[in-house]
């Protein structure tokens, strides 16, 4: 197995190389369109239960709508539109037919489509299109839907997991009575997504708002979590937008409020997608390959045994099945390799470059002694410890080195963010040290676009929590309510 | 609420109003695309987690392959193009943009794709052109990979759940070493959706083979599972394809077998999808609304509280909250109904239409006697029990619910199977009684294209198991190797 390139060497070229080698996903033969293989995919099914049960226990439901909007229902919110009619798949005909000429087939230009419909990049023109059939007074009111689906966005550069054609993702849509219940949900949800990411991912991210110019196409306000990759740059790693009534004033939905009078209901809208598996792998991983968080971890614990002969095998397999059945009884996912076609020697390097948390392996000095040796992946340090109890110590570790990811990320985080007060200062931690930079801007847009085209740089958001202390943007001298993270962006 | 269209009146009116009033799924913008509403994909859920549990048990894996197929691909596969070019969805632009007229936002014509666009009516294409990259040699098989997804058919006549443009589904697709393993593959998989339907849907099904006219395009044999709805007809409600080597030699799938030479590799699709919700609904449900066998009930028991004032309300509500307590630690879902917009005859007429197997009322005088009533939805029958040991009653009860409902289906299928021996007996049948009806023919695609066109019923499979006597073609006299399943069909 050829080695990883470096991190330090090409960051981008390792991320590359990583998703395709510890096989969680690859380039298909449609432009832009992944392969989510099945290790990667285990990783995202984790993902899915999780979130899933976390929606469910705020108060949502799933249901599924259709993957087709016509064209027509994307003009109807005019930001919406000028913010994804610029790539979008769009279905035109509803037919082949063989070529007369014989070339296989070719698109019946009699089966052409009266309108066009739009592969869905995102759904609320169809779903507030469904609402108002839903929506009559107060009493049909919250709506709290969630939707598992694919969405399309015609990107012209693609990345795995990072940027790609067709994603997966889930979409929330919200009706409300009021404001304020909207606004509640759309932070609500927002806290939802940091607690994942913090828990599961083991990601420390950063909650705030975006600026006007980053903000979602529809959206009066979008929420944002945002995390710190190891090449110091930031990834928005899942959005929650408070949508007002304007999707409502598009589609026409009105309701009867308490009062008997008629009001447009208000929305929210959040997200997010595949793209966290990006985030994954590039917030936690080493030179070696995945470091996956136990939680999210498809094998917990890899087992490999170290024979010479079958009666060996035979010997230290009968010892691993009790370690086997004690984890399983923990609810901890374990994998017993007793493949014979490859030496432990490739299962080790198999496993690091898979992330498995622990790999534990047994031989015949172990079976006498009594004992197995346990390896750490986050941290590549040994152990050997007794068969006895070994369950709970493996339990323990595995909380262990969950918290230890966490912890890491986070000490990450802390040495890579920066406040400065001069754009002297912004542009050499920017070029030095990258990271969140904490500084004042004057809130205008203009100054938000002058940094942006000077140094790529880009407001990631304006923090919920942490310091408020008001100052004078660092490039006009005016006031500044809070300082706000800037930083180079996926 | 309206009551129901009566099934003996029209049935097919019947099924489609239920659909709408049970709160499955609703017709959508879309042309045959449907929204699934939240109760109708709690049960599409509840379906998934059981199937998908059966498929990693049968050593499955998921994945997820693009939503898109080029257009070259299809015509790769003689019949299959066959098969799906007629119906499908076509991608030919990637951009709108502003109408230069001002009527909202046209196709960019300067976005015109290379190559056309599919959006999947099935993956086999796509999947098989992934594997060729995956597979080398014996050692890489088998491939046992499933996709739970959204495929297109642009099918002229849509009804909900039965035949919808876009529907979800799951596509299993694997690749063997050698014919013997596929076939074993291809049965181990119709089993599988045989104990599905009848364990957890309460739905008995025939397993068989389809005739050559009734194949999946591409396949070398189909394996079906065929249920009787409650009008006489069957609904084909999940299939199994071995593929042959057809497949890996439109892809070029070539692997180094043991022996060291090369062959092509064999193959297997599977699947079922939402129509599965459309046979649950049409196999149990009666002029009330929906009857939901206990396994797949998003909600087992509905407890309504019967009340005069707050004060009452309040000694019911605490006695309920222990009856919760007690189900909800047996793994029951429960709901304990205490909105207070609605009248209790509303709510029981409700938790009816939407097919809830139990429904408890508790009332002051149950209060005073320690007792709760029980009616059960398949029988219609009510019982009242004391709160004593209730949980343990509404298990046992849940159990016998979901074998009753098995049970009274599988009498209605086997007193709507008939044995005829003349093509007299068989019209007469069909048009007094239909059913599944059991006759011998010859076996020749020409006789089986007479009796569809001159009664509308096909054959819906070659019975894998039952009677094997063979005997003479109904029509021609030829022999014919055993009876044969004949019906009229959705």
């Amino acid at each position: 197995m050829a080695k990883l390139t470096k991190r330090s060497v090409d960051y981008s070229q390792w991320y590359n190389e990583l998703v395709i080698k510890a096989d969680l996903a690859e380039n298909s033969a449609v432009r832009g369109c992944m392969v989510i293989k099945p290790y990667g995919y285990a990783i995202w099914e984790k993902m899915q239960q999780e979130l899933d049960r976390m929606f469910k226990e705020t108060g949502h439901v799933n249901a599924y709508f259709p993957l087709f909007i016509p064209k027509s229902f994307f003009s109807k919110e005019a930001s919406h539109v000028e913010g994804f009619a610029k790539e979008c798949a769009v279905v035109t005909h509803y037919r082949l037919k063989n070529d007369p000429d014989g070339n296989g087939v070719i698109v019946d230009p009699e089966a052409k489509l009266e309108e066009e419909l739009i592969v869905r990049p995102t759904s609320e023109t169809i779903i507030w299109n469904t609402y108002k059939n839903w929506i009559q007074s107060y009493r049909d009111l919250p709506i709290k839907c969630n939707q598992w689906a694919n969405v399309v966005r015609w990107e012209m550069r693609t990345r795995l997991f990072l940027r790609t054609a067709e994603f997966l993702w889930q979409e929330g849509h919200t009706a409300h009575e009021t404001k304020q219940e909207a606004i509640e949900e759309t932070e609500t949800m927002i806290g939802v997504y940091a607690k994942f990411a913090e828990e599961f991912m083991g990601m420390p991210v950063l909650q705030g708002v975006k600026t006007a110019s980053e903000r979602f196409a529809g959206a009066l306000e979008t929420y944002t979590i945002e995390a710190l990759m190891q090449d110091g740059k930031a990834l928005q790693s899942g959005t929650s937008h408070f949508l007002g009534q304007n999707f409502a004033k598009a589609f026409d939905v009105k309701f009867a409020n308490k009062e008997g009078t008629e009001d447009y209901v208000w929305a929210t809208s959040w997200g997010v997608s595949t793209r966290l598996m990006g985030a994954l792998v590039m917030a936690h991983s080493d030179d070696f390959g995945l470091v996956l968080p136990p939680k999210l971890a498809p094998i917990q614990v890899a087992i490999v045994p170290i024979y010479k002969s079958e009666e060996e095998l035979n010997r230290i397999s009968a010892v691993v099945a009790q370690i086997v059945d004690k984890l399983k009884q923990r609810g901890i996912s374990v994998k017993f390799d007793d493949s014979d076609n490859r030496k432990p020697g490739w299962k080790f390097a198999q496993y690091e470059l898979q992330g498995v948390p622990l790999r534990l392996a047994v031989g015949p000095r172990d079976i006498a002694n009594n004992t197995v040796e346990v390896a750490r992946r986050d941290t590549l340090s040994k152990e050997v410890v007794s068969i006895d109890g070994v369950d709970a110590y493996v339990a323990d570790l595995l909380a262990t080195i969950q918290e230890n990811i966490y912890k890491k990320a986070l000490d990450f985080r802390s040495e890579n963010t920066t406040e400065v007060d001069t754009y002297e200062d912004f542009k050499e931690v920017l070029d030095k040290k990258g990271g969140f930079i904490m500084a004042h801007y004057s809130g205008s847009p203009e100054v938000e676009q002058r940094i942006k085209d000077e140094t790529k740089a880009t407001v990631r958001c304006i923090p919920l929590n942490g310091d408020k202390t008001p100052g004078k943007c660092m490039l006009t001298g005016e006031p500044s309510a809070q300082r706000v993270v800037f930083a180079r962006a996926y």
